[in-house]
């Protein structure tokens, strides 16, 4: 059962949504905060390309090379066994794995370019691929803070609270990652607590962790239950998802794979993303680092392809740099900006999805934080990432998720989408018409506030931020000089008490229920991997 | 004479300058802070572009039809006896100029595309024009404000500790308007102390206020004894410039236009900056707004070109949109965003350099104003703006210089710097052989830290900034939970102590002193437009 209070979903009302165009405003919904309506958002820009279509080549090339001559190690005995059959080259009593060229491009082309994927409320179908772009809630730190509480370790009571933000927010598209990974819970039954609780809690699509088989099975079957689907109908198209890292350089291990290769073989998707911080554990050289990490990922996408053709797949970009000084990773610098973009080129040339993250490495949400937040989501639209992960809430290089950063993420995410929206050029829009009309006022009158053009216009001609304070100096130090992390404190504890989860048939959440107890009665998963 | 401490410019040593190529790091400099060498950056990326190339005729044309049709105010007898001789059609006793869209293009065809700007120190010279994009320090608000000491109305000692801080950061490539207005400074007198220490305190590029007939003369005249130039030297080249704005909508006024023919009567750079806020003094929707931005710039362009063909101008963008609500700018917005881009392609389309702002509405230094500021960095980088106006120290849109925002801003112009540089794809930069050598080792030893690739490649292989703070949360807990305005305020009092103005030739400081002498005890300027 779900712990703590306000999650009696039988009595909830289904949240309230829009008429639908994008870009259009909205109140209402948790919080009585204005936000947009759902929406799947779309890139309406080229992508930046800062390599030459040679320079694609090239390290398309030299990903082949480490393919072909270095190889990649699977700690799968079956994957190792399916991409010998595939035509790898595997020697008996070896992990390592190489695979020629043509093998790889013939299996990389098997993968969708675009797939959807269908949660339990079918209105929060999303799109993967082309020009669309999806936002992920922060996912697996061990650590979350708020302004009033501090830093403290991943609970049940925080996870819940980080839920009902991400599906409060319609610019949150996936329930991803655990926002917090609740310390809690004993780690045989956290997924069967975490997983229930995050199909109750909301209606997004939801991910599971691919940390070994029995993990997996739960979650497959947990989700088809919350979609009231049969074997069949699960099967038949994407219903969820997961993310495995490479352990790089140049291995993928037994739990994700395991994951991976349950989740492919039943159609479901699988985003591949190798851990490749440039001069830690990949080369200091941006092109290397991308060489890398695009062998790596194509190794697991030829292997879940060769399972089973056709299966949804993303490329996954987590490139960033190092501080040299120290080692620890950095986030949303210029060097993570040309990785992500970079991986989006490399993704487009294999015709797959991409996904990269809106990261920092700031510990607390100030300036930093939001420049290096910006800096990764402007990398993240220019690159062309189709899912945006860890797009609200992350601080210190992903072991903290903050509330107030979560709730200043989304208005930047929002930003992001209204920034999409296309300029009209029609002769309305031109307003020459406009122009002379104001003219023809007196001098004194000679402004666009009172003309009909901008009146008709003006409720939905501009974005309009939930959390930025555009008043001027003396009001805003009157009212207390409230700067924005306090403001984003105040509308999270006012979405979290206005909130309401989605309605779910009671008949379905007896079963969940029962599944969870059932399996916890059993023991959970193994924990000694 | 220059008023407070620390100014005596004879025994100011030359500031150390490293060796040269862009993206290489220093130390050194005032304040002992890491900082870039000079450099004038270099857009690698193509721009980004909303209009298609039918979108930008439609806006031209509907600028064409607001000068044919509609017009624009001059309020300079001599402006209209120009434009008149020009071709426009200017009725007698009236103030509105309107010109075919022939002359227009055939005037505008006149301006360069590119053009330079020499200093008083050759070594500072900048380029305006082509993939060049050089930043300039907040210009002109009424207040400053720092950490210490909070908001004051702007005088002397902190307009000398603003032009310092924009001398020292080698990411500021001129000194534009005042970063604070001095009002200790009486304004008939306030050209004359401003430039001259501008001139001392600094080497690069320096603005001049359009304010009417002899504060450009003044200014001019200052500039040519500081860079120790014959009249013929000074016109000879572009050695200083100004910014003019029109008072939207449809009108240029006459101190302006007064200082802008000066300027291009000897061959000095004028910006055309129209104020077109959407929804307020220009149509509440971006096509309209950026239409009649196009127009009054081009307009006061057309008349420059026809006083002295061939001399620089820039087209300038302020376009950004109103709180509907209050009716206040908001600055850093998605159509802010869209507006500066959309400024590039109308640039470009006529061939002429871009001026856009890093500009903000927020009210202290906090995420609100790191994001907007952030987003229109960004949009002055994808829409090619060749100069970015108040690059560093901005706040409430334009009320305030703060000197904590001024080191930050600094911190991200290094970083779109380091963005900049071209991404290597040579075989070393690919790193097979690196990746090889690193399989190779012992598992425990399959990291690139220790790498030879890593090692002779690490301290220049990525950006290191000087502000932000990558330790982690333990660490950065312990030593004070320091947030980044805390930090800049540390930085900006450090690079303040250790200031040393650029050396200047002694009998050249004795010319520029009694120049301003002389002209103090004429009167200055008048004060009574």
């Amino acid at each position: 059962m779900v712990q703590d209070d306000n999650t009696e979903v039988d009595s909830g009302a289904r949240a309230r949504r829009g008429g639908g165009r994008a870009g259009q405003r909205r109140r209402g919904g948790g919080g009585g905060l204005r936000q947009l309506d759902w929406t799947i958002p779309h890139l309406t820009d080229a992508p930046v390309e800062p390599l030459s279509a040679e320079g694609v080549a090239a390290v398309d090339n030299a990903a082949m090379r480490i393919l072909e001559e270095i190889g990649i190690d699977f700690l799968h005995p079956e994957a190792r066994q399916h991409l010998k059959r595939a035509g790898a080259e595997v020697t008996e009593g070896s992990e390592r794995v190489r695979m020629g060229r043509d093998m790889v491009r013939e299996l990389v082309a098997k993968a969708p370019s675009r797939f959807t994927i269908t949660p339990r409320n079918p209105e929060r179908r999303i799109e993967i691929g082309g020009r669309s772009q999806v936002f992920v809630n922060v996912s697996s730190p061990p650590n979350c803070s708020d302004l009033d509480r501090g830093r403290r370790a991943g609970n049940t009571e925080d996870f819940h609270n980080l839920i009902r933000l991400s599906q409060h927010f319609n610019c949150i598209h996936m329930l991803g990652g655990y926002p917090v990974e609740p310390v809690d819970i004993h780690p045989a039954v956290r997924h069967l607590d975490c997983i229930r609780d995050k199909l109750v809690l909301g209606d997004k699509v939801v991910h599971a962790y691919s940390l070994g088989t029995e993990r997996v099975e739960d979650a497959m079957e947990m989700i088809r239950i919350a979609g009231g689907l049969s074997h069949e109908e699960f099967e038949a198209s994407p219903r969820m998802y997961t993310n495995i890292n490479s352990t790089s350089p140049l291995k993928h291990d037994w739990p994700m794979l395991d994951g991976a290769m349950r989740l492919a073989a039943r159609n479901q998707p699988v985003f591949v993303t190798p851990f490749t911080l440039a001069g830690a554990m990949a080369p200091v050289t941006l092109a290397g680092a991308i060489a890398q990490q695009t062998a790596e990922a194509l190794a697991a996408i030829v292997l879940l392809q060769h399972i089973r053709p056709g299966c949804p797949v993303v490329m996954g970009s987590f490139t960033s740099n190092v501080d040299m000084r120290s080692g620890a990773p950095a986030f949303g610098t210029p060097e993570y900006m040309r990785a992500t973009q970079m991986s989006g080129q490399m993704a487009r040339f294999y015709n797959l999805p991409m996904r990269a993250s809106n990261a920092c490495a700031a510990n607390c949400p100030d300036a930093q934080a939001a420049w290096e937040s910006a800096f990764s989501l402007w990398a993240c639209v220019t690159g062309h990432a189709n899912v945006v992960y860890h797009a609200a809430g992350w601080l210190e290089g992903g072991l903290c998720a903050s509330f107030e950063k979560f709730v200043m993420d989304c208005e930047t995410l929002q930003q992001v989408i209204a920034y999409n929206t296309p300029i009209g050029v029609t002769e309305e829009d031109l307003a020459v018409d406009a122009i002379r009309a104001v003219d023809a006022m007196p001098p004194s009158q000679r402004h666009f506030f009172g003309a009909e053009h901008t009146q008709s216009r003006y409720e939905t001609a501009f974005y309009a931020p939930f959390l930025s304070d555009w008043r001027n100096f003396e009001t805003w130090e009157e009212s207390g000089s409230v700067q924005t992390p306090e403001r984003a404190n105040r509308m999270w504890k006012q979405i979290l008490a206005e909130f309401e989860p989605p309605a779910m048939d009671p008949a379905i959440r007896e079963e969940l229920d029962a599944f969870v107890d059932r399996r916890k009665a059993e023991g959970g998963a193994p924990t000694d991997f």
